[in-house]
């Protein structure tokens, strides 16, 4: 994040300016006006300004506080503008969305308008919480180095039974996978009572981890108003839980800062349900990138990125560059575990893992269950097909000696 | 909300379904699919379903849970599904999200996607809080009955200290402002602290109390991670305000929902910075009325909508109907006041006044202190051209006797 200032594409302005303690964002506009009228106006409405004159502007405060143009890509309709960091409020992201993607996207002279970029200056990084374990923290808490960790999402998402889902959750474990996990509109319901829920899975992981010798994640849905998501955290710690898992998106950031913030000692796994309302159309809205940036500083340990094979939308890019800066050094902020998720089955896993490497969940759902041998042999065959990845070894070589693998195979053709 | 059942102009399905233990959620869909096979498709990904079959769902749960495509309206291409209401957990508006409008965003047989509505059964509105006082309540505190309420925002909108903040604020309730907010970005910053902010204002503000014989409401803006929020609330409270502003969408709904049943006894005054990210293409993302219908579960008692005559986007129609949602019965969840604005200023007045009626709250930045005679005479302006629009008097014969109006519309034409 260094280096915020435009390269060659870009047509520089305001070149004196001290980027270290300026937030830059990057915007792509789409307007009538040209270009620059329009990328002022946007810095203007961000920062201090508003429609007309007034009178209790003073020429210091506009001196000193106001946002300034220092790109623009005209090709591309591309802005980069630099924020003074006196705007910012310390370890506020509700405040950071509010000024650099607030009412800008409502403006009626601009038509399209998509937060591209954020490039955030050290001193604000570090006035964020991060991640409490980050992908090193996690992986010594289970003690598994060096290969993708294997997630299962019980399923149906929503349906099954407190009972059911223990047993379920019992039989990815027991077949191989590290972490299991309730799906993002899992919560708390008549028929899977949370805290029933929660007790009876932990007592078969427990179960399954006697018997496998092997560490394992529960990954507990806790999304709801921040207070009862609060409670129901620190109701996961009481029983001896290590994770909680939240929609991101749909509590929003300062519920998402308030539970890191509760420093419950737990694992966060964050889904990113409703993301695409807001990311998908690339000339509008925030992008992806913006989102695990402003996740990492709040502090998810975890945080689905794409599969870049699956079934969900999303280019191999752009799930590249956030993986990429996911697991970069940021400030004292400590690493994220990215989450491949979404359609996944044995079959795709050596493709994603020469794309992801090993830091990386890789989560199945109905490439698990949908074995047709059960739960039990769908684990079975994904944790086979990531050791196959992670060797090197051709997936159909691997099937030979395994019939589970080699039934998986067959089915996800 | 009573009646979910397509009209019509819908091709109805599932015919027999008891819409009293359903939610019915309008989707608008684009996919190279027909209608009718994506919104079975959506309606999977939305309830129980995942993208392959899965040993672990029963046909039992299959029939109880599965949501059904009760209209097809092909021409707009609007698909309405409705989904068993043991679906989703009473009184949680992310998983609420996280179900209707999670996932589906992202599947690629969708090429967009938009929630146009929701219409929920009654016993589940009247599991949410709702607001605390809502339009009558409010008016009951402050002694205002049928007239609109006068809103000032403080601008510019970040860069005041704390004592120019409460200096211009008490020249606009001298003026005739009934309410003072701050702006959506000014949270607690260096050179205006939160509390030296609250305790400076409230104390100038009893103080025009004093001279206007008329009561005030300070909005101030604590939007930030919940737990921090609360707090300040907490403060607000503390120093005898009597109101809260948050961003509801960069706060979003965990934190909003833990504010409301926090119970601090303030009025919560709800601004929309970054609803357009997700809200302004008509064809993708999610409609502000479905904003508004969750803002008012959650427990908003004040929320922008919109100004339709003012500098931001947005059609007449939508937000006459947002304000009609915001002011009819909904169970026992009390009503909502709109908030209009956004570039408003004395001219426009008459105008808005027309289409909103006396229950909206008029909110004026730049439209105050923009007044060539500066921030008094800006809200004297603009206290005149309210009282003139409530009496149905023409705004220029109003001028005839009001300098300031009469600048007012010079200024402004």
């Amino acid at each position: 994040m260094k280096n915020a200032r435009p390269k060659s594409n870009y047509l520089a302005l305001n070149r004196r300016l001290d980027l270290k303690s300026h937030l830059v964002a990057t915007f792509r506009i789409e307007s009538k006006l040209p270009l620059k009228e329009i990328a002022q106006i946007v810095a203007g409405e961000s920062s201090i300004g508003t429609w007309t004159e007034v009178g209790t502007l003073s020429e210091s405060v506009f001196k000193r506080l106001s946002a300034k143009v220092i790109g623009l890509n005209t090709k591309k309709n591309l802005a980069r503008i630099a924020y003074p960091i006196e705007l910012f409020e310390p370890g506020n992201i509700p405040q950071l969305l509010s000024s650099v993607s607030g009412n800008i996207f409502s403006m009626k002279v601009v038509s399209k308008l998509r937060l591209v970029d954020l490039d955030l200056p050290l001193v604000y990084i570090n006035s964020f919480a991060g991640p409490a374990f980050g992908i090193a923290g996690v992986r010594r808490k289970i003690k598994i180095p060096g290969r993708p960790l294997i997630g299962a999402i019980m399923k149906p998402k929503i349906g099954l039974s407190w009972r059911a889902h223990a047993r379920f959750a019992y039989l990815c474990f027991k077949g191989g996978a590290d972490l299991v996990k309730d799906d993002e509109n899992l919560t708390d319901l008549k028929f899977n009572p949370f805290t029933n829920r929660v007790r009876e899975t932990l007592r078969l992981a427990r179960r399954a981890e006697r018997e496998t010798g092997e560490m394992k994640i529960c990954a507990f849905n806790i999304t709801a108003p921040a207070d009862e998501m609060i409670r129901r955290a620190k109701y996961i710690k009481s029983q001896g839980g290590n994770c909680a898992m939240v929609d991101i998106m749909t509590i929003g950031f300062s519920g998402l800062q308030a539970l890191r913030q509760a420093k419950l000692g737990l694992i966060l796994h964050g889904h990113r349900a409703m993301h695409s309302a807001i990311t998908r159309d690339p000339e509008r809205g925030i992008s992806m990138l913006v989102i695990a940036k402003l996740a990492r500083l709040a502090g998810i340990d975890q945080l689905h990125t794409g599969t870049v094979v699956g079934k969900m939308a999303g280019s191999v890019e752009e799930t590249v560059a956030i993986n990429s800066f996911l697991k970069k050094p940021w400030g004292r902020i400590k690493k994220v575990m990215p989450i491949a998720s979404g359609g996944l089955h044995p079959g795709l896993i050596a493709r994603l893992y020469k794309i992801t490497g090993p830091d990386v969940i890789v989560n199945f759902g109905g490439g698990i269950h949908g074995h047709p041998n059960g739960t039990l042999a769908g684990a079975q065959a994904v944790k086979e097909a990531v050791l196959a990845a992670v060797k090197g070894t051709p997936i159909n070589k691997q099937a030979e000696d395994s019939p589970v693998l080699k039934a998986a195979l067959k089915h996800w053709k």
